[in-house]
């Protein structure tokens, strides 16, 4: 299973090359994230991280840009889990565009489960990782 | 007295028209809001916020912009005390473009002392308003 | 006529106080009126910028911000079209939390019609002109 | 040869978990990126991207994240060159906690020359190679 979130490019998101700013890319991979809970696992982020304490940083990301977003263009985050250890949870990102179906940018991005509190990493819980799990694929 | 902090134009504040995009000046008016507590004030806003508990969110912001921010620009960010109320903190700022010394913007933005638990409105506790009213001007 | 636009507070809009920077209402407001050209007019706001090389800088920003928003909520922005000058256009915004349907926010953001390569201003066309009209509210 | 650049951690970078939105960290890389243009190799970044017409996009970015970092703590963002090719520029970082020493994230991001009109791959000029090689590093 996949799961896909569809974002424009905002004005603000460009920056004086007259493409997407690349941190924003982060952020548009963040929002797909938050989508994907919400969505694709029928749980806010927020209840993870207000509810449960549970936080997810990313502790290793890994990109590659291939095509630049100018304004306007609208993309599809395709998401999919590629891998879920006892205390990590790793997901990859591609981001297609939509007017010419063309990847734009190709992404992996680790993360730890921690307790909020003390920031501690933490083993994820049983009935994360099988929602997790759903969205590995086989290849 | 009055109080100024120099902020340089980053690649990533500017927008499609290739002028810093209009949401960022507030983000440049809030940091030198913070750098006013450090150095003009002398304690850190991270002090006022986390040590004391004490929150400043605007309640009302009032922007006049004159004249764009291009990439590379470096502007001087005034900042005076408008007024100190029992509750309330207005500061105005004075966005001035290094280049040539133009007005590029002025802000005024009223605040209000909140206990950050419950967000509940609180008299500006005397050791804080005594620090801000060295900042109003006569004029 | 009004229009409306839906966002979710997503997880790096939070400051540090735990509810949204002020900062970032007002990229809510722009995503609003970029929707509303492309939704509400029927014509990309990319369209009128890149196509027609006109511009829309916001010269005059009034704010009132009455409740705060915490991450997960979601707000709908309606905007109607206070006022068509010869070269201006005023657009006022509500900010309405869906969770209990209060007011977060109020704003009054007047644009200025400019040739994008001048930057100097220019009578609104008159197609434009029209299409922002409908928008007008009687009141 | 080395280049630093401090940056303090603003009241906006923080997200719900109460420390610095992993996004922002590539900002803080891409500022860091435009004052070693300006003090470190002596041309502003704008006299590249606006004057000389290049562009330098990231099209390869791997990322550590090691420990967050929370509201009001100051980083040394310290850069080094790895890599100058025939196109590429390889450029490695590794951001410091000052109030601690420890090390919150290592980045290396690959840049790519390009003619900013045609966003196709150009060879970089030899003044601007000359410059980037002083900061590589022996080891």
């Amino acid at each position: 299973m996949t799961f896909a979130h569809e974002i424009t490019v905002r004005f603000g998101d460009i920056d004086q090359a007259r493409v997407v700013y690349y941190p924003v890319f982060f952020h548009y991979l963040h929002q797909t994230l938050e989508e994907w809970f919400e969505k694709g696992l029928g749980v806010p982020y927020a209840r993870l991280v207000v509810d449960e304490n549970i936080g997810l940083p990313s502790v290793r990301v890994e990109t590659e840009f291939r095509r630049p977003l100018p304004y306007g263009e609208r993309v599809r985050v395709e998401l999919r889990v590629a891998n879920v250890g006892t205390r990590s949870l790793t997901v990859e990102y591609h981001v297609v565009r939509l007017s010419d179906g063309e990847t734009s940018a190709r992404a992996r991005v680790t993360t730890v489960a921690i307790d909020n509190d003390t920031f501690r990493s933490m083993p994820i819980p049983t009935h994360w990782r099988e929602r997790f799990e759903r969205f590995m694929n086989a290849r």
